[in-house]
């Protein structure tokens, strides 16, 4: 009988990408108060947030995951077995992933403002008992950043090894590169912009109009009335749909289809792209806080870090700088175009920064910094295992 | 004492384009039942006109202007001396203007289904004494031609010497030159395209879902109530007014530009894009009737010649036509950009017809088709010139 073959392991098994599993929301309570831009002052709030992966122990492996208009702490895994959609940027995040939770300690956490957790408007104050509703300050991207920081602090993370977002989270890996500038070694800044053009700010009034508008608003103390400005939210959202979706996408995926076939000529659903939106529209305004989705499109309006700092350039706020950058677009987000994002590159070139930018070609529009292509994702990967094991600064 | 010098006039002189000055509307009534696309048959309805020049003997120098979403009857000159603004054409329609009226005798109706006098939605059923509201039937493309036909029949015109019109107009332009060929010579086909992509669609149905769920729709029979959906109308306004102009052009006359100087941190109109959006919204509730809104969105989105002729192409479609075309797109005009432009050339050429197709560079988006611009003004007049005082074929 012969012996069982030997098998020689030549280099590491790759094992194939997988989920971080099971995680638990974690709740941080600051009681110190916290002054906003707006000049408005909490006295105390909580942030929810998850981590993936092990903090090392010089504390030089956390990664910051800073997310967008909807988005929220929840960024990988599940928080059951019974759940059946993963967290928003699974794709991305988990052992073996591009941001691999093997080597990073990753950190999601809800903004201040947000509504699935963190201190918002639908948050109860606990002065009157009841939601803040419409007394729930505007919040910016630069409060973000430092309720972010504190909550670093709390974890003990004085230096990031990269802080990450897309879209509007993109903007606070900007601002977080000016603020605090030896608090992250990179910057990966991805389908952003340096601020909202006139188009942006007008396709974001139209969105807060319509929810400002629907008698159910209540002027944001729609709780006490028990109902919700759904209809509001819904034209938001779907409007915001379009916006994230390019041209060629949404002709493709739905072109002139007819749900039955034939015209109806009446009002009721009859285009595959209304069924679409629509279905976005609906599920939206059941599971997301108006007041939130107000205060979100007013931080991205706000957002211009030479505005904030009083410099008459990007150029000249970008100076204060240190991160190295991974700065990526996409070639049909015309929400922020590639354009956008070589205006961040130039700033960052301006100041000799260490910079690199990647166009994807993509055909999903905005929404492709949250898909998985081949393309987009082995870059953020070889940009993360480069710079696997740094110490830090 | 010297003579006074004598004047040689050399040539003719070129008086100054002036106003066609104050017209009157007139009103058609039509006894004979017409049948809609929809099946939908009305007994009877009454057209809206106004016409400028004089018909010639031979009745060859007709030019029928088909209006866009919001417009109407009013093209050229004014209805009182007192009126400030002319109609929404004058710029193109008058004395010595592109559109001669000292050569051409010019018709402009309200189409169908509108809110400025032609039977609408807002009009009274005889039958019931009351508005029609929501039993007035979905018109298309197709009906417009046929009631425009019917006017023209009136009019005694058999075959207009041109129909022009941009946008949605020139989508009537388009459907003309197929369902009656040998009733125009020449089509001014502007900013329009020969079907809406799902994008189109999609922004439509999101300004159609903001009119159908404003609590003050009732279901379309608002009059009985004396209330108008104001909410829902001004948001689709809004909405439509960021997609006619250009990105471009709105940063340049808007940009990030505040009102007051300063972030107010709330929600009251903050951005000068924003208060100017606002007004245009608000100025449109105050003067259109929802339910036409809806019912012109409607026609826009069913438009698409081939499907409802049965043919494959546009090319096969087209075979039908006649006519000559000048087709004419804008540069920076993304809701229906130039590439759309380019596919009817390319369904006349395929035909063998005869096609002169100008993209002309101007930077306010699809409004430039109703704004003053030299280059766009000098081609239409010289084409205009060009076909003066040819006979019916």
């Amino acid at each position: 009988m012969q012996p069982p073959p030997k098998i020689a392991i030549i280099g590491p098994i790759m094992s194939k990408p997988t989920t971080v599993g099971v995680v638990t929301p974690q709740t941080a309570r600051f009681e110190s108060p916290l002054t906003l831009k707006s000049g408005a002052t909490l006295p105390s709030y909580e942030l929810v947030y998850e981590t993936y992966g092990t903090l090392n122990a010089d504390k030089s492996n956390a990664v910051l995951i800073c997310h967008a208009l909807s988005g929220n702490h929840h960024v990988a895994g599940y928080h059951s077995e019974h759940e059946k959609r993963p967290g928003w940027w699974d794709n991305m995040i988990g052992p073996g992933k591009p941001i691999d939770t093997e080597r990073f300690f990753v950190i999601g956490l809800n903004n201040l403002g947000g509504c699935h957790g963190s201190t918002g408007p639908s948050s109860i104050n606990p002065h009157t008992g009841k939601p803040f509703g419409a007394s729930f300050p505007v919040v910016s991207v630069e409060d973000w950043v430092e309720t972010q920081a504190r909550l670093a602090d709390r974890l003990g993370i004085h230096q990031f090894a990269a802080i990450v977002g897309g879209s509007l989270g993109g903007m606070q890996v900007l601002q977080w590169s000016v603020n605090h500038p030896d608090r992250l070694r990179h910057a990966l800044v991805i389908a952003a912009a340096p601020k909202l053009t006139a188009q942006n700010i007008a396709f974001n009034d139209v969105a807060r109009q319509a929810i400002l508008t629907d008698p159910d608003f209540h002027g944001g103390d729609y709780y006490a009335h028990g109902v919700v400005p759904r209809r509001g939210l819904r034209i938001a959202r779907m409007l915001g749909h379009i916006t994230y979706l390019s041209d060629d996408a949404m002709g493709e995926k739905f072109g002139r289809m007819l749900r039955s076939g034939a015209y109806n000529f009446g009002y009721e659903v009859e285009f595959e792209i209304e069924s679409y939106l629509r279905y976005q529209g609906d599920k939206f305004a059941d599971s997301f806080d108006a007041n939130t989705y107000l205060l979100m499109t007013k931080a991205l309006d706000y957002f211009d870090p030479s505005h904030h700092h009083g410099h008459s350039t990007l150029s000249e706020t970008m100076r204060a700088a240190r991160a190295r950058f991974l700065v990526i677009s996409f070639s049909t987000d015309w929400r922020f175009s590639p354009a956008r994002s070589r205006e961040i590159v130039k700033s960052l070139l301006d100041n000799n920064l260490d910079v690199s930018y990647a166009e994807i070609t993509a055909a999903h529009g905005h929404d492709a910094f949250l898909m998985e292509d081949p393309h987009y994702h082995n870059l953020v990967r070889a940009y993360m295992e480069r710079i696997t094991g740094e110490k830090a600064a």
